[in-house]
């Protein structure tokens, strides 16, 4: 299986499957001199956690502590790769028994089989969600990276179940919409889906590649690498296709003091973003903005029709601990993969520079 | 400048300014023997060029032949890399020299500066849509390799300044409108944005890689690497995320003759296609199927604030020739990417391959 | 800090400082069905370990008990990425106290303080021989997928202190020699270097890549990556830049029953073996054959003039416990580098195949 | 095929065989604003190309004129994709048309056949030393980008058919013995291998990653990589492999004036350079030293016995334009792959730096 180490200069991999002895990752790349501690990880961890109280959220409770192996010495990263393991320590894989020789519609255990030909199919294995726990610590690592250089990653659930769910703390009217919506699926066997959306303010104008390598391009392959994720927009997104050139374009405008602005010095912002960030696949400076779209959840009680290892067409209902919505536990995970982006484009546009001028 | 190398084991390189003697693309990682000559390449380069006669496309008359430098031998590819160069025969760069000091809104001038602190203004250097014919030719390499496996892919334009156009192609009626839609904005120097749908056909169960090489995080990086691209939707897309899990679901079922289902054998899809074909990451069998929203034309001939080198405020108004509608120049490109990135987890999956029970 | 990942497809990410908690791999893109336990691993490690027993080692007794935390589910590996961790049990900090603001010569603690202004400085920290302990375990991993292909990787020690250690176990003569001089060396507060022979048997003709991912270039990457060696050669080496091309062209036989040999169907040898196994940078199906060369080990009891951080010269006596001769445990780690290579060109070549005849 | 791409930051792409229409070479990720024009590259050609006129060499006179096809604007580097052409104009493919069934001794003739099924036989194809023009050309661009910084990349013919050639031009009597001894060798239809020694200087303290990227690794690597290249050797070598530590060890001296040595700042050299400027991989400040061994040209007038594609036993001689020694033209190609590691690795520390202590 390819596809376990995500970057390219500020590198992640993961590793572990749900069921088996723990789940981790680790990180190549991060410069030295970061400061870094198992609680800014096991943070980040406990807002994925199932358990964690969320509407919605399954209740199997992993204790999620991360184990600091390697690359942190007196309170700081040494730049060195940086080992981190959380042990699985709930594991009933007997709940998942049964589907050992079963299909369950909505998930991998179809394409799994037909790639591989054999799997760990208690949970998910190493397709379940558990997975993103080595996600969110990896996240957590290039977050505390980006901190001391004022960057900082946001995401937060903007729609769950069809109610949209504004940016604002105020209004808990909306999310005790969300909440009672929820219990009625949860009644009756289903689940629902939702949008989260992200913000990453800070960002200086520069970073991202012209060609393949755009910031949107990254950040897209990283968000839509995250299960059950169905789409990705920036900015005004699908709606700028509906829009004209004339009233698509942001303004740009001088930053207050920046006339007779010097050739190569930021000093530009813009009167909008629908661009979300971005120009070129290169950032601005504005604050990127994007939303992802989530399905609802694949696994639910009521009763559907499926086909089985031995080729038969059988009826299924998947019981087990799961979530009735994921947004809650995806939240975390977009962001840990956004910063993982925003940390690897910052290292590739420092090894760019260098025109003579500069250097 | 990072990022101009697309692709694992398939891989595609692609180089050139718009202004400057040629674009191209340097294929690595194609294997030996699949049938491949100038022309499977020209026809492709034909659908992108400017001029084609589209309605909304810009008047630059590129010739665009490709000549094949290495890589081929007696009509076949010979496994070593394959270099394609595509002469700029058009050059108008005295159109651009008042470009030199301004940002034009919606480009990425300014952020280029803001990186580099030099760049080639003409017509966008690097930046500009003209590096996509490199894109073209290398996808059409992978065409050439997936056609023999029967798999084909196919982009069209399905939304043009607000207006659907079904896919079949007998409503002519759609194209009408869009066409006088276009002659208005023309006429009033503004643009259009629009979709662009795209359909894999052919593709095996088993393409992808679970974590963070899924399928459509690798379709998602193509994709939003395509300049003006904001968006990119799998299967149900957004609309999935206001669905219930049991709405949702596609229900497997067996092909027929395939009951007793031997263990790891393909003989199972799906009675519906909202997850776009792929699940967990894996191709299903099934069509991938996905869109891309792209923002209007950004350079426009009406009046327009910006900001100069100079730091001083301006009006702007961007001559030169310009698309008034990207669409249809855009498909054959999000068509190569796709190819590109299939072809690239096709090799992939080779790699991967070799269980014991297998070898 | 880049480089901790070692390989394209079959990749081996190792972590860990020599006194942290741990040093461990991550090995991904090992197919689905090795059959792996813990002490494949661990048998490996044995050798590698210091206190050992073999004549010249570091009495520091390290129990490296390695644990495998993912990827492999009953006996057999999963295709998931294989985490193996390997606790530091024996950690005297202490002893390398003063060093901190000491640059020892022969060591890297100079160089790595002008690289990143910060280091850990016990044990040589990630700089540190205990760093190859992730790579005999990954190693051991790439052991078990090509035992079952028929390949096998011996490396031996074959000169240490100045004597030939000849391959066949017969002669204890040179052994005992060896032994009487490392002894005279540990009473002087002396160290000495050697020579590793290393052997890759059952190797199928054809892998390698032509152009810069040539067999030896592999290789040599992967040995010249471990510490303390200074040079390495294939077959008849450096001896062959004085051979005439009519003595050092190795003559091409026919395997017996293989006349008529059909196109592309391996079936030829070689009736000599200077080319030490490869030509045209491509597998000849002959055993690939190479030795490194080892400097002596640097810390040493004798008093040396140096420099320390406070821009003083100052003498100084390497106390801790270290090799007389590094080349018993450098043996382990030759192989270990070597099977990753082979490991990961095995599924490089897997991936290029596809002629369409053979399809 | 894969392996056409080289480097990990400032990176090389090259392609083409030796009987197609052109060779060349794309190099990605040189930043912006560095000097460049083709006279620059043409320059290394010339010294590479056959019929130079170095004793040995082969008569195939190529013209070999460099056309840049993008990624230079006004006489400096965009940062972009620099693509470069070379096109093969002296094309006698009838030479090559008795080798198409017939495995050449010494070639990889039959390792291509092997693994591949296919090959362009003409003149060895992409196997071809041919293929080393376009390392030529991307070696010309690393070291245009090297030499404002103060580092100069410089290979000689230190040993050819026996002889040793002093670095001191003075003596001219070796280079009279050398050239004597291969008109013998070429009477007889024989060939002769030798040294290439090179040096690097001006290099700062730093370069290098200390686990599997050590300095000594990338150049190994890149060495290697060039065929008939069969060893390698740092600094002191093969013959460390026989001192003692106290012998080996190079003392460290301050600079002057640099003692009171403010920690992280160079101002620290080496008494002696047995390392051959790397200690733990990084470089040390001194001259990186290393030697590489030849083999013998393997195309020989002399009859061999061989083998051909229909598993017959065969005599061949091999006629057509060959070099006689492949010394004079590859110390240019070796001066390139190092070179190309330089630069990249200068990249690759830039990206790593960024302590808090020094942003």
């Amino acid at each position: 299986m390819a596809g376990n180490i995500f970057g390219s200069i500020f590198r992640a991999v993961t590793f572990g499957e749900s069921h088996g002895p723990a789940v981790g990752c680790v990180v190549e790349g991060c410069p030295a001199g970061v400061p870094l501690d198992a609680e800014d990880i096991a943070r980040d961890l406990r807002r994925r956690r199932p358990g964690s109280g969320a509407p919605g959220t399954s209740e199997r409770n992993e204790r999620d502590v991360p184990e600091i192996l390697s690359g942190v010495f007196r309170g700081k990263t040494l730049g060195t790769p940086i080992a981190v393991v959380i042990r699985n320590t709930n594991r009933r894989s007997e709940d998942y028994d049964s589907l050992e020789n079963r299909y369950r519609p909505g998930h991998g255990d179809w394409t799994w089989d037909a790639k591989y030909g054999f799997r760990d199919h208690r949970g998910g294995g190493r397709g379940s969600g558990r997975e993103t726990a080595g996600r969110v610590a990896a996240g957590a690592v290039a977050k505390a990276f980006l901190a001391p250089l004022g960057i900082s990653v946001t995401a937060r659930v903007s729609q769950a179940a069809g109610i949209d769910l504004p940016g604002d703390s105020g209004d808990s009217g909306a999310a005790a919409q969300v909440e009672k919506r929820l219990e009625e699926l949860a009644a009756r066997g289903d689940s629902a889906g939702g949008l989260v959306s992200c913000r990453v303010s800070g960002l200086p104008p520069g970073l991202g590649e012209p060609v393949f390598g755009k910031l949107p391009a990254r950040i897209g392959e990283a968000v839509l690498s995250i299960g059950a994720c169905k789409g990705i927009e920036f900015g005004a997104g699908f709606a700028a296709a509906l829009l004209e050139g004339s009233d698509n374009n942001d303004e740009p405008v001088l930053d207050s003091g920046a006339d007779g602005l010097p050739p190569g010095v930021p000093g530009l912002s813009f009167r909008t973003n629908r661009a979300g960030g971005s120009l070129g696949g290169i950032s601005t400076g504005m604050d990127l903005e994007f939303r992802a779209a989530f399905k609802p959840v694949a696994s639910i009680g009521t009763p559907q029709k499926t086909v089985n290892r031995n080729g038969e067409t059988e009826e299924i209902r998947v019981s087990g601990r799961h979530d009735i919505c994921i947004l809650p536990r995806a939240a975390p995970v977009v962001e840990a993969m956004a910063a993982l982006v925003i940390a690897d484009l910052t290292l590739q546009h420092r090894s760019a520079r260098g025109n003579y001028e500069t250097m």
